[in-house]
């Protein structure tokens, strides 16, 4: 019986100022999603792995079916689909856990059925599942999965992504503290509106990181990796966040925030010398505010997207 | 007896999504402002020349006087300085009036004391002048009225202000409708707050706006020239605000919106070559909307700043 796996990697969303804009692709850790042609119609999910039995089977609540579903609705193909479902990624950690699944089921029965879909309509799918497995349809964690890189969604519907440029040396250290969040909770958290001074504020420092990744200007990048709109309603969420921060500031890290909802915490360095004494400082801070054991993964910032992997 | 004469030019600001923080210089109009040293110690207005009597000769309430002595404090001169303002500007036009006073009385002054201040330091004096001249300390028209150019300003106290490029060819279309708006009025219409949802929308513009000046992409820059946020609520100040842009976007502008908090009107063109028909296109919408004799005006994006003249 003929069958494609594939992985989609972890993904840093937010990344600072960018709130539900921006997001870039980690190496490692992700999710892979096995997809198996069938006789009988519509998608299934055959297995879950990695999930200790908590994500749902019902192709209609979960991110990979969902996705895989709108991926054959979209090349108005009847081909039946069963799905394995392998998390690499923690649940609700911040890392695009259900955006990783969502686009590995998208890739891999795009390949399934020879779809040919463009990045942009494997990432409308993905958002499909996304919105099911997050609660919300923001697209800046399903864009990087897809697509790899670090990426601004410029608009979610229909996808409208901005590949940036990504200084040379870049790389992000990201900690996930032994806590989850639950993203729906986490958005409910902010409200609807937000101060327009600290709009302003925001706008303004995303401006200023894209121009500083146009020009490899790491002090600016450095000034601009604030968020002043999401991270100060969620900071309570994470406890020793903001000594967390100040242990990467201290180690050499250029700025460190949320990633995502959290509770992961990410850092950006200015070269891959620089990222193992802040992962290090981080994860010390971390255990000694949450204690159990972190978990730290180094990457360069921007790595490839999901991918046929088997 | 000794005096310089500065001119510093009309400013776009907000540039369709970047409210507060983004900015362009014009070639013209723009004020100059004569300083003259006088032996009596702090600064006097001498003269106004083009305001129809309307602006004040209190050093503390004019603009120009007031960024004038924060040069001379900045730089512990007790000099005495006598100014002249000459008005090119109109009065509560949209086009930064009180920022090209103010920016011309700082660089005259800095000139005639020897200042050597920075552009920085030019900027932090003229935003003083701004302050009392519109009711507010946003730089996005003094920033560019002193640095010339295309800005992004990143914060305001103290300046830190990107010089964002510019691609060759890119030209500014300006009407100003025979009517005029108090910024303190427009901007008391904003209100505090605003909708989270759209100050996502408006940081993913300003972010893919200054991703195409790096990329040269105008069809992107099209897509972002749009502002979600203070536009919608001041739209009603201008009659057929709507009529201009539909017809600057007919007339091939890459997109169109209000001056500042307007009444003028900027579109973006992709070359010189196009600006003549929106100019003719917008200042006919305009005067069918308002009636009088709207003024118009062309420029390359990002012309000169404040200069010495004489």
């Amino acid at each position: 019986m003929r069958s494609v796996t594939a992985f989609a990697p972890a993904t840093v969303s937010n990344v600072g100022c960018g709130f539900d804009v921006l997001g870039f692709a980690l190496e490692s850790p992700g999710d892979e999603v096995m997809a198996r042609a069938v006789d009988r119609g519509g998608v299934v999910i055959e297995d879950i792995a990695g999930d200790d039995g908590r994500l749902p089977f019902e192709p209609g609540r979960n991110t990979a079916s969902v996705a895989a579903q709108a991926v054959l609705d979209r090349a108005g193909s009847r081909q039946g689909v069963a799905l394995t479902v392998r998390k690499g990624l923690p649940l609700a950690s911040g890392l695009g856990g259900s955006a990783a699944s969502a686009a590995a089921a998208a890739v891999a029965v795009n390949a399934l059925i020879g779809g040919g879909a463009t990045p942009e309509v494997l990432i409308a799918c993905a958002l499909e599942g996304e919105r099911v497995g997050a609660g919300s349809a923001h697209a800046d964690n399903v864009a990087p999965a897809i697509c790899g890189g670090l990426v601004l969604v410029r608009a979610a519907n229909p996808p409208d992504v901005i590949r940036l440029p990504v200084p040379t040396g870049l790389t992000a250290v990201v900690v996930h503290p032994d806590l989850e969040i639950e993203t729906a909770a986490a958005r409910a958290i902010l409200g609807d509106t937000v101060l327009l001074r600290d709009a302003v504020q925001q706008w303004a420092n995303v401006g200023a990181f894209v121009d500083a990744l146009h020009r490899r200007d790491f002090a600016l990048l450095a000034r601009t990796l604030e968020d002043v709109v999401a991270e100060p309603r969620r900071a309570a969420l994470v406890p020793g966040l903001g000594e967390i921060k100040k242990a990467a500031l201290a180690s050499g890290a250029l700025g460190c925030g949320l990633s995502g909802s959290g509770p992961a915490v990410f850092a950006l360095c200015t070269s891959p010398n620089v990222a193992p004494a802040v992962a290090a400082a981080m994860r010390q801070a971390s255990a000694l505010a949450t204690g159990g054991s972190p978990q730290v993964y180094i990457s360069p910032v921007g790595s490839p997207g999901a991918r046929i992997v088997a």
